[in-house]
């Protein structure tokens, strides 16, 4: 491939459990519509959808948020929803609806049709960003690639879109498990090819996010869900080109559920703001690295609230390696740009005050 | 007031943890759209305001599931948000959006104009709906009354209608706690004052619905919403008319706080479906009683697989005193009302089994 080398490698290094420098950051959506430059380039790509399909503008709208802060990761900008899409349901956004599919999954002979898309062909727009940012990246900051969670892509492919209830998903779930394993398997199967994919083509971390999984109980949480990530975990390619991919897994809801996903192999577990970082930490050992875990909400506070947010949560942690900065789900659309710069730059200042701390 | 000596006393009983013939069971909703009756009714009413603010529709509501299943209890046919109505926000429904304010709090002079209403004026309707549904119940089953939590309240009066991220109540919490504090306090004196007034008027159990407890991170759900129902459960008569009155208190997505719960001096914690009742036992050991907790979209399932569920978390408590069944949140309005038969049958059916193997 020829890559430039990578000059910033906190995240890599953190996701690894290894010292850093500083505590490394990144936030969830941190290229989108809190941006004005992202809704301007939303608007000339026409929609959503033709934006994460155009190389070039998926690109661009990566590397903004790192025009503006002094973050230590990119992310791909794509959506969750692209392998369904590439699997032929017809992924649309109806304006204020959020995601449909046309051709939900309702039946026995539409999970049958299913199959694994091959990521040369039919999401081939994807690979191709990925080696477009992490080209223009040029060494800068590592390039994280993503997918949704087999269990996340089911709930719409069965539902169709959002749902309120998960009527459709969790009434095969209860009444037809083999089905939903069917479609969960082979959906499992694209995600393991499709992120083998992102990393031959130059994502140097990748991420699962498992957005409805906290829908679950503690039993259909394993199984339907955490299962099927073990085995994704379990067939990534975790070295590439002479480097290690960490893995995170990401449940919104998830936090009860942490110990059991620090035993699936994955690197790093993504925490939303439901659970004290401490105490994930004391539960879950060092056995991973922790990703989080700040209330999204808290960027509608003053630079001064959200500075205290930030450094409690780096305190609660304390001086160990293997903590990202990040906040718990993705930053809002309505939060001010420069509130985020406040986060980033209270997470290394004091990152290095933590660890000049314990040296003396 | 001289109603009838209640026949069925199994509810009371299990809330405050004494032997009981079987497992009680009651459904959140249970007066509600998936019944063809109430749909009836709702229709004839008017708007659903309308039939909450009708003594004898919301009475016969309430009465309607009653007649078709062997609940342990009636709850009162009511909404959340009358508190609020009554301190002049201006509620109402909007089709399709759920429940809205004209008059949402966006300002300390809207805030400093809060009062706690009188519930014998302005939600006499409420009271009055009590004493008729306890008059016609006639000892049968114990009547629940209930309010939303102040958190809960707070975060509609705030917003002025659902959300989805708690942009305004959140912005308030962070950046102007003292303003939230201010309408958590007087909205907690209300539901004092309200939920006092339902006891009076025949409720002989109440509960606390915190439904939104759950997007709150550990230390603001401490401060902000259980602080304020921990004041109310110290406040509320817990003795009426010879009785003892049981106080339940419920946070959807509130699982990994019922510890603290526990130590509010409520009588019972309802129970989402994102925890294993017994690992929710081990944890509060027999501080309390559980209510809960089947995910309610196993209604979407066939009778034997919701019988095997039943049974599952049944056989999860035990043969211990202080299990209240019910579903971890709200019935579904698109579930089958047979499907409701099984679960009421199959509760009956096991805690039979469950007391009588630990006798033999």
């Amino acid at each position: 491939m020829g890559f430039a080398p990578l000059q910033n490698d906190r995240l890599i290094k953190a996701l690894l459990r290894q010292p850093t420098d500083t505590t490394p950051v990144w936030i969830m959506r941190q290229a989108g519509r809190y941006l004005p430059e992202y809704r301007e380039i939303r608007q000339q790509a026409g929609s959503f959808l033709d934006l994460c399909k155009n190389p070039d503008l998926a690109c661009e709208v990566t590397l903004q948020p790192l025009l503006r802060f002094d973050l230590d990761a990119a992310i791909l900008f794509s959506d969750i929803l692209t392998i369904p899409d590439a699997m032929g349901l017809g992924l649309y956004f109806s304006e204020g609806e959020g995601p449909k599919f046309e051709r939900p999954l309702r039946n026995q002979s539409d999970i049958d049709k299913l199959f694994v898309p091959d990521p040369s062909e039919s999401l081939r727009y994807v690979t191709d960003a990925v080696s477009l940012i992490r080209r223009e990246l040029n060494g800068k900051v590592p390039l994280i690639g993503f997918s949704g969670s087999p269990w996340t892509l089911a709930t719409y492919m069965v539902e169709g879109g959002s749902s309120k209830d998960y009527r459709y998903v969790k009434g095969m779930l209860y009444d037809n498990p083999q089905a939903l394993h069917k479609i969960l398997d082979t959906v499992a199967q694209s995600v393991v090819t499709y992120l083998n994919a992102q990393i031959e083509a130059g994502a140097q971390a990748v991420m699962i996010f498992d957005t409805w999984g906290g829908v679950l109980t503690p039993e259909t949480y394993h199984r339907f869900s955490l299962d099927y990530m073990q085995q994704i975990v379990s067939q990534l390619k975790r070295n590439h080109d002479g480097e290690t991919i960490p893995v995170t897994l990401f449940t919104k809801g998830g936090a009860q559920w942490i110990e059991a996903t620090a035993d699936t192999g994955c690197d790093a577990i993504g925490l939303d703001w439901t659970i004290n970082i401490d105490e994930a930490r004391r539960r879950v050992g060092h056995k991973v690295a922790l990703q989080g875990n700040l209330d999204p909400c808290t960027l509608y506070a003053s630079p001064d609230t959200i500075t205290d947010a930030v450094k409690k949560i780096m305190t609660d942690f304390g001086d160990h390696n293997g903590h990202v900065f990040n906040l718990g789900h993705g930053i809002h659309p309505s939060v001010n740009p420069d509130h985020l710069a406040v986060v980033v730059d209270s997470v290394h200042k004091f990152g290095r005050e933590i660890r000049a701390t314990d040296q003396s």
